[in-house]
Formats: structure tokens, sequence, C-alpha cells
């Protein structure tokens, strides 16, 4: 494949890895900041010290501030900004992009308010004539293994068959493996909606509830994201793949996982204030529990877990009393929520 | 409901720990020991400290080594030995039973050569007469913490709900809720096959090759889990569901589990002599390992994890070179792979 001039948006931990894969697979990339200082001490001392401490950058990835000269003449602009700060980047990128674009995003939330999709702000933001494609990058993906060349794989989604194979021949290694899903709407939901079950599961875990109760709660809470994500148009299979089952174990699982950490430090009794002024990073799942929440009523979709977290999260819900009240909902036959999934609740 | 005579056949920590469950929920309860020692020292000591150390058992379970004795006038028995043990307690069971019975397994394995599940082990043990129903008990649940009473949730299946339902309201309580489902195959194959992926995901582990390999591995092996199955005559959704997903997640994720363990030490670089005399309790899923790879051949179904894993276990292959095939697998659609589930391969 020829050399592509890419540009990564937005250099957390996540940008970043995915710029080293795609050095690693000898492309040039311009990895843009949104802070003037972060930019230029990348290029200083060729590391992101805060969020890929003791990871050297090679050459071949340069930091820039300025957002015109990031993406002059960019072919490829890769997303990886924060979901609430994707439609402004929009915004400022149509000010500069001069011939047509492929977008690939690989955000995981679903905007407040508005209840889209990443794909759906990009598609309402950049016009027709200057978009070729856009495609979502998602998977089970801890960024910090990324940059340690750790066994990682991730799917690559798309409208467009075509675009979605360039992105996996773009991304592709021996220890990067990408495959291609048709499914966008499953692909952007089961990555946004399984931050609110790591949440879960980390006041489950801080609790001292144990591996039993985590893996309860994960199950039924791939079930009510499968539902709410049929019901929006995905395909239920996408679920027991990757960007589904896939990305919610290792969310669920790894201290690596920001959204863990948050419920574990909510359900040791912290607030919901003190552990993300302590964090400093973005927590997605506090703000999709939110969008969840509405999406749930939006749709008329059954999603128990959700709808409680978001009383812990905003209402005041002591975190023992919630998942206790999860843990004894009245007995049931467990195909009655599973097949709701297929049959769209 | 009435209290019933219950033998729990197995005084392993599976079959001690449900016994504290059935005990909490007011029954007495027959706990048979192969072993004599062991029966007599429970009955002394009132632990079981080999299996389940630490947990103090009441005075309504009481340890029994005479079969006869423990099964006398019993109209529920719950079989918690090893699969391999089955067919044989079920040959000596026959001696004893004087009036149909129903029968509660809680065995998670297939049985070597003949390739049958646990349920059709029994089918084929004991006459029609003598046999009410079989029930099949499943799902993600540590013994150590079921004992220490931490929230839990299992799934019974049977061919005849009102069986299912029944053994629901037999050990259903705050700590510990039941869900039926009608799908015995699935339920069992579930089951029996998680252990193997929770060898591959041990060996990742050993390797140091991170939670995004160990997720990977995980999404696949149930995929490949599912598509015997379905081809066995599951239903598909099963394996999205407690018995499939959920279990496959404590298994693989939790450093209770023996499999899990095993792997990881052979991960390490131990060899599969030792770590099985070191650890002294029975890995299910070397053997099943065994009788997945037939499986596989006998129903003509793509399952390379069980494959390699077979290969890594009985053919000397290096664990490393496992791992790496797997991961190293031509690029693929995703839908591929996870669309064949539903369409029988």
């Amino acid at each position: 494949m020829t050399n592509k001039t890419l540009t990564v948006l937005g250099a957390g931990s996540w940008g970043t890895a995915l710029s080293l894969v795609l050095a690693d697979n000898g492309h040039d990339v311009r990895l843009w900041s949104y802070h003037k200082e972060q930019a230029e001490k990348i290029n200083q001392t060729k590391m992101n010290e805060n969020y890929l401490p003791d990871i050297l950058l090679p050459e071949t990835i340069i930091a820039y501030h300025d957002l015109e000269e990031a993406i002059k003449n960019c072919e490829i602009i890769i997303v990886a900004v924060p979901t609430k700060a994707v439609r402004e980047v929009m915004k400022k990128l149509l000010n500069y992009i001069k011939n047509p674009v492929t977008i690939v995003h690989v955000c995981k939330g679903i905007e407040p308010g508005s209840l889209k999709r990443v794909s759906e702000i990009i598609k309402e933001e950049v016009p027709e004539y200057l978009l070729k494609d856009i495609v979502v990058l998602s998977g089970p993906s801890h960024a910090e293994e990324v940059s340690l060349r750790h066994p990682t794989t991730v799917a690559v989604a798309s409208e467009n068959l075509a675009a979605a194979e360039m992105v996996q021949e773009l991304f592709m290694n021996t220890n990067f493996r990408v495959y291609t899903n048709p499914d966008v709407i499953g692909v952007e939901i089961g990555g946004a909606l399984k931050n609110i079950i790591a949440l879960a599961a980390g006041i489950s875990d801080g609790l001292g509830y144990g591996d039993n109760a985590k893996a309860a709660l994960m199950t039924r809470g791939l079930a009510e994201i499968a539902r709410l994500g049929t019901k929006m148009g995905a395909n239920p299979l996408t679920f027991s793949g990757l960007t589904g089952i896939g990305d919610l174990i290792v969310t669920c699982t790894s201290v690596h996982s920001r959204n863990w950490r948050a419920g574990n430090a909510l359900g040791k009794g912290e607030s919901l204030q003190e552990i993300l002024h302590n964090m400093g990073q973005t927590v997605e799942g506090v703000r999709t529990t939110k969008a969840a929440y509405q999406l749930a009523e939006k749709y008329q979709v059954n999603m128990p877990i959700s709808i409680i977290l978001y009383k812990v999260l905003f209402e005041n819900l002591n975190p023992k009393a919630a998942v206790d009240e999860l843990m004894t909902r009245k007995k049931t036959h467990e195909m009655e929520d599973l097949v709701n999934i297929l049959q769209n609740e």
C-alpha cells in the first residue's frame, strides 16, 4: 500500500497508541493535540508523558497544535478526541479541508442531549462533497497494551466495505489484527455502552461482591446493550463479537480501565465529584449513562442496569442498594430476556 | 415448599457449596463423599477442610460415605462428582434407588471416548421407571464465593419446565439467584467447553500477552463453542447467557479457576504432568479439550482454539507458537464467523 498522508486528531493515550501502530506500518503520522504545550513536549521529548509514559515515539510521528497545518493535504483523518469534543473539532476542520477525506473515528460515546452516535455527528457536520467515507474502529484494546505491541484485535466498520478494507490494510500488522464488519450502528453502540457496564462492574468489585456477581452483571449488561442496539438498527450478532462482548470483557476486568476504576471507587464509598477530580482523564461512561437512560426511554427498551446506574450517579442512590436491587429482581426464565434480543424487545 | 429429602453426591468444593445453599434454605442435606475419611472428618469438624477451608457447615448437613444410606428415601439427587465418575456412580446408585428420583447434575464436562453429555450418560444408566427428570444447574459460580454468600446467579435447564422450576425454588435465595432455561444441550455444552477457553486464556496470560489478547481469545472462543453447540442442537442464544458468556468470563478471569491456573502455568513453561500433579484437584478442561477435538471432527465444525490447544496439551506444541498462530490467522470479515453461528456453520 502506498504511504498515505495521515492525521490523528487527539493525543490522548488511544490516539497516541494508534499513531504508533501506523508508524510501525511505515506511515508518516501527524498527531494533533488540542494543547499547544503537549504538542511541543511530544516533539521535544519523543514521549507523551501524561498518557503513555515510558513509550518512545519514532521520528515519523510529528505532533502539531495548528489544525490547518496538521490536516494539510491529508487523505485520512483519524478522530481520537473525547466524544463531547467531536462536533466542535469537525466544525473547525471544515475551515481547512480542501479535498474529500476518509474519516476514521475511534470514539466510544453517545452525544449528550442529541443522543447521536459519533458517525452521525460527523455526517451532520461534514458536507457530502468533502466526505469520502466514515469508518469506525473499535474493539478490546487498552492503549497501554497496544503501545507495548501486545497482541490486540479490533474491528473496523463502514457502510462501504472497500473503505473498511482500506483502513484494515492501514492498521493491520502482526500484533494488531483488524477484522471488518458492515454494522456501523452495532459497533458504535457496543463501544459506547460497555462503559456503563464497566462502571457497574467496578461498583460490584468495590463492594467486594466477587467474580460471580460481576460475571452476572456483565452477561445481563450485554443483553441490555444488545436489546437497545437491535432496536436502533444494529445486527444482534455484532454484540457477540470483538466490539461487543470482547470490549466489554476488557473494560470490566482490567485495572487499565478508567470506567471500571471510577465504579470501583464509587463502590468503596467515594463521591462521583471526588473521583472525576482525581482521575483527570475523561470517564466516558458517566456521560454515556445519561444518554443510555434517555435512549431506553426513547426506544422503550428495558435496561435495568443502565437505569439503576443513572440513579447512583445522578440521584444519589446508594451503590450497595443499587447492586442488591439488580441481584434480587424477581425470578424469571433466562430465555425470556435473551429471546427478546432477537425479537426487538 | 415442603422440606424434601436431598442428597448431594460429591463432597468437592462445588458439592459442598451447593449443600450450604440448600441448608441456608432450610433443607436437611446428606452430603455423600467417595472417601470415608473425608466424610468422617466433615461430620467431626463441621468443615470440608481440603475444599472449602474456613467455612463452617451447619448441623443440617450430614456427610455419608455409605451410598445406600445416603440416598435412602431420597427424592432429589444432586450429582457433583467429576464428569469421568458420573457413569460409575450412576451404576452404583441403581442398586439402591427404590422410587423414581429427580437427578440434578452440576458437572461441566464431556465423557471422553463416547463424547456424551452428562445428561446423556444419566439417561443411559438410569432406567426410565426410576427417573423422574434430569435437570442441569450451571452458570458463573465459583464455589468459594458461593460459600461466602456472595451474590451469584445460575441457570437450571430441563426438558420439563416444571422440574426446572422445582429446582429453581429449591436453590433460590437472596444471594443465589436461579433462572430457568429449556436448552439442556446449550447449557451443558457451554459449561463443558468454557474450560478449554480458560486454559487458552491462562496460557495467554502466562505468556504475558495482556488483557486485549485474552479478550479476543475469549470472544473467538465463545464463537467456536456456539458454532459446535448449535450444530449439536443447542439454541445459539444460550451462549449469550449466564451459562455461556457468563461462565466463560468467570472461568477465564478469576484466580479461583483451576483451568485458568493450569493454562497460566503452561504459559510460564511448566509441563502438563507437573501442573496436574501440583494441582491435586480435577482440571476438567484437559479432558474436555480431547473431547472437543473429536467433536469438531465429528460435527465438521471449525474450532481453531480447541484444536491448537489440543496440540499444546497432547502433541507438545509450544504454547507461544500456539497463541501466535491463533493471533496471526489471515485477515477476515468478523461477520463471516458470527453469521456462521446462526447458520449452523
